[in-house]
């Protein structure tokens, strides 16, 4: 078999079969394959189109091309969660102890962000103490006995993925539905879950700008989890603003905090809500959206999800007492507040800019090896729909470097748009898609 | 400028600039466009298209990427030759001579050949002492003195076509109009002819298997040079078939100097009369098609051709008591004919395979570092049409190396399809493209 005349099918529009795509994978990830070669398959791959069968021979080739966790060892049906990307997104550290906190275990492997703020491991991290390096078999145990644990992904999940993701993130090959469903699936298949809740964003912050779009990414992705044997179902949401309102690290961590003991933003508690009520679902806890947003809410109220997250942190080493004392997590030198130079309502915010505002303030990361400030970060308070009279409070910067602040300040300026009419506030929850179809919110 | 947002706009369908397209051959050239990244943008020129702005822009870009060699120290309007590729192409030994018989001055560079057979460089050093190494200065010279003078390419011609063209090879993007005539062009626009005459091959033989798609590429060329101040025709010219009986190196000039002679095949020589008339037509010296034939019949007929070759042959140092005496040329130590099996008329000839025969028994480079064995090849006398009897001789094999034989013998069996009733002979002269359209013949 030779790469030159897989490209060469590719290129004239035909269908790879299995061996093709197992040899392609496998040789790659072992170096056997070159770049150029790679990228002009990856190009005619986004161009002509992969079908159902050869994305799900893709996914398949992918999650095999490194370890496939077996977490058997864990009791009962465990249930993971994956968002596709966007801005602010604290889902993570709220949903692990609520749902574990309803028996349902969460064995979560975590990355770490190359984006606007950290991954869910940086944000975990600032909380002093706290470690992600367990070994399988600590992880398997700690699961068993706290319901919960959230460690690194080990390097050998999914490799072909991590090399194909950083060729597609320089030739332009990312957004396309397949190559995203088989990067995102390969990897939570391999990291061994019985059931997958996906959290689908859409709208001008996410890179699908449509709701068709999403729901054909949802649908691809359901389909190849479930022809896997896995249960799958996908949650779209929108992505037109920044989820809650923190965007950084450590302020994510308060926020998640906050959300547990019932005070949380509107928007993010919703979508915990939903998400993990789903995640109930296919562990088998509830039958019904309803039911498991009302068993949520009542482990809210009762105190028992915070109390699992305590559990959890110490269970991994981290101070709990951040709980009551926020001031105990990496505090930023400089606190400034954005104030508005306007009065009208919010019309439109350009989630993107904030984002890259707060990764100015050193929030997120410019480059794979650049250091974080766990510290730094904004808390933007306002929504779409929002009435802002001039001099009201809209955002709050947190940084260490005094000197990024005026950047960040024109970043949020910009990424703002009044209007003098009342605007709409937009709808978090658009659609769930699981293996008997799409429901439209 | 940056790569990444140059890909990502050709892989969205959207029209390149002229900077762009220069901005991209010229960092290439320069080494600071990783392979990976041009390659993906190659597949998207490739799968969306280049417009003929994009196309000419990228010729001139290529063209402007090394030397542009100024050819005005030569009296007279230069005109040079292409063919784009086939089984079997003296063409060039026999039309310079042919054509600086006439008056025209013929200044070539040429290349070495990949492929079946050596290229012209490689044929013309089968002449004993043939030197093709002369500097610009006494290639000039040569011209102004003899008419004609052929040399090796520099490496600075069209580097960029150099780069682009191994990374195409082995990506799966060669086969493109837009490439291909953008590759062409650029090197014969920086050649410095003020006139190119184009053998567009079309068929089975070749890769462009239809005439629209003959066509297509040579109007591209033609436009592409007449928009860049050159007269430029292109010839469409059938390849299902190998041209000539000669399929090596030193046979190949064997055959040329017959054919000066006036003996050569009845393929070959319509061929060279056909180009050459045209290569007339561009310098001025005849109007018409039929006049430019009966200019270079005479040539032939009366000596004056061999006599250019001979003077040629010697300005380049070359022995050319070869036109007298042929065994002077390097001669291999084994010659095998290949005898019919069967009865029945030729059908159909798979040039490749007669063309790989060739390469096995030595003649051609299989890697670009091979050394070719001059004497090696193939005489293959038979052209579909031909009534053939069992024990007829339709090939001679000439090898030093007597254990290629049997593999060669196979390749040629399998080429030969025959018939048991008549079947038509192949018309070779399909159409001509200039800046006033198309003439089918």
């Amino acid at each position: 078999m030779r790469i030159y005349d897989i490209i060469y099918k590719k290129r004239n529009k035909e269908k790879l079969s299995n061996e093709e795509i197992k040899f392609f994978i496998s040789e790659y990830t072992k170096g056997n394959i070159a770049e150029y070669q790679a990228s002009a398959l990856l190009m005619a791959m986004f161009l002509n189109g992969l079908d159902s069968e050869e994305t799900a021979n893709l996914t398949s080739a992918m999650m095999h091309s490194g370890d496939v966790v077996d977490l058997n060892g864990i009791k009962g049906v465990k249930v993971d969660k994956h968002s596709t990307g966007g801005v602010g997104d604290t889902t993570t550290i709220v949903l692990g102890p609520l749902v574990a906190s309803c028996n349902v275990p969460v064995a979560k492997m975590s990355g770490r962000g190359l984006g606007h703020t950290g991954g869910t491991l940086d944000k975990l991290e600032s909380i002093p103490g706290f470690n992600i390096s367990l070994s399988i078999e600590e992880f398997i145990e700690a699961v068993n006995r706290h319901g919960i644990a959230v460690i690194g992904q080990t390097k050998d999940i999914a490799p072909a993925d991590k090399k194909l993701y950083a060729l597609r993130d320089v030739t332009a090959t990312v957004d396309d539905i397949s190559l995203i469903s088989a990067s995102i699936m390969s990897k939570k298949l391999a990291s061994g879950s019985d059931g997958i809740v996906l959290d689908v964003k859409v709208g001008s912050g996410a890179f699908l700008k449509t709701f068709d779009e999403a729901e054909a990414l949802a649908k691809t992705m359901v389909k190849l989890g479930t022809d896997l044997g896995r249960h799958v179902i996908a949650v779209i949401t929108n992505m037109e603003q920044p989820l809650g309102f923190a965007i950084g690290n450590s302020n994510e961590v308060i926020e998640a905090m906050d959300t547990l003991k019932g005070k949380g933003p509107e928007d993010l508690t919703e979508l915990c809500l939903t998400l993990g009520a789903n995640m109930l679902i296919l562990g088998g806890k509830v039958n019904t959206l309803e039911e498991g947003k009302a068993l949520l809410r009542e482990k809210i109220s009762s105190g028992q999800a915070l109390e699992k997250f305590k559990e959890f942190v110490e269970s991994q080493g981290g101070n709990y007492s951040i709980i009551e004392n926020y001031s105990l997590l990496p505090k930023a030198s400089f606190k400034v507040p954005y104030i508005s130079e306007f009065s009208g309502y919010i019309e439109d915010l350009k989630s993107d800019d904030i984002g890259i505002a707060s990764m100015v303030l050193g929030a997120g990361r410019a480059e794979i090896n650049s250091k974080i400030d766990l510290s730094a970060g904004i808390n933007f308070y306002k929504k779409i729909g929002d009435k802002v009279e001039k001099g009201d409070l809209i955002a709050e910067l947190y940084t260490n470097d005094e000197s990024k602040v005026e950047e960040a300040k024109e970043l949020l300026t910009r990424s703002i748009k009044y209007s003098s009419n009342s605007t709409e506030s937009v709808k978090l929850i658009v659609g769930i898609v699981d293996s008997n179809g799409t429901r439209r919110y």
